[in-house]
């Protein structure tokens, strides 16, 4: 029987569904402050990048490239960041940051930084709409 | 005529030559805290991964593994990060990063942690030695 993929508490916790890609989970992080998406791979037990095959690392690296188109075509972009790092939430996760000059954490990175500042409901539930259209104009 | 690829002058300053690989220098951070190597793409211009193209990207992809099995190859590893910021140094460079629970920056980011304490000449030009050797072992 084939281990069902459950999402973090922690990673659930702080950041909202979009949509679902080929491999993985597209999820917002629920911080104001920053422009922030996370790739979720929705693979039973994957830590690693390094440990993914091919096929699943060429998956979510498209997925990544889409990722970023979204967060370019969604608002200004000075910088993208991009991440694995996993310390703290051992279930692999991609973080694909939209910086701005400027920003809270500017030039430093968003891990760590200072307080979530979360969406209240009517912006969170606006932002995943905007973000939810503007992926459609993106699909092939 | 060709641009020629320059290595940024803090990359440079900050992290010694380990070997060429494709597409990219890989280097060694000059930081004892952490076993961190960057991979830097011979690409003049470049800043942002999204804006390679899929033959630089999938080349870049199998360095970071090449470089991630590396590290687990040359010491305890608890963790990979792998990250692609670029917000003081534009050049693309992908940062590859060991971990252990419990080091300097942990769970945090190592970019931005505290203070860099440099290897004495001795001691780089051993572990540049060490790394040159394990890679060597890790080459098809």
């Amino acid at each position: 029987m084939a281990e069902a993929f459950d999402l973090d508490g922690r990673l659930e916790a702080d950041s909202h569904f979009i949509a679902d890609g080929p491999l993985s989970q597209l999820r917002l992080i629920d911080d104001m402050r920053f422009p922030w998406l996370v790739l979720v791979p929705r693979l039973p037990g994957a830590s690693e990048w390094l440990d993914l095959d091919g096929g699943a690392q060429r998956l979510l690296l498209a997925e990544i490239n889409q990722a970023g188109q979204l967060l370019r075509a969604s608002g200004a972009c000075d910088k993208l960041n991009i991440g694995a790092l996993g310390n703290i939430v051992r279930q692999l996760h991609v973080h694909v940051v939209a910086r701005l000059e400027g920003d809270a954490a500017w030039p430093g990175p968003v891990w760590g930084a200072g307080t979530m500042q979360r969406f209240g409901t009517a912006a969170r539930e606006a932002r995943l709409a905007q973000l939810r259209e503007k992926l459609q104009s993106l699909t092939p």
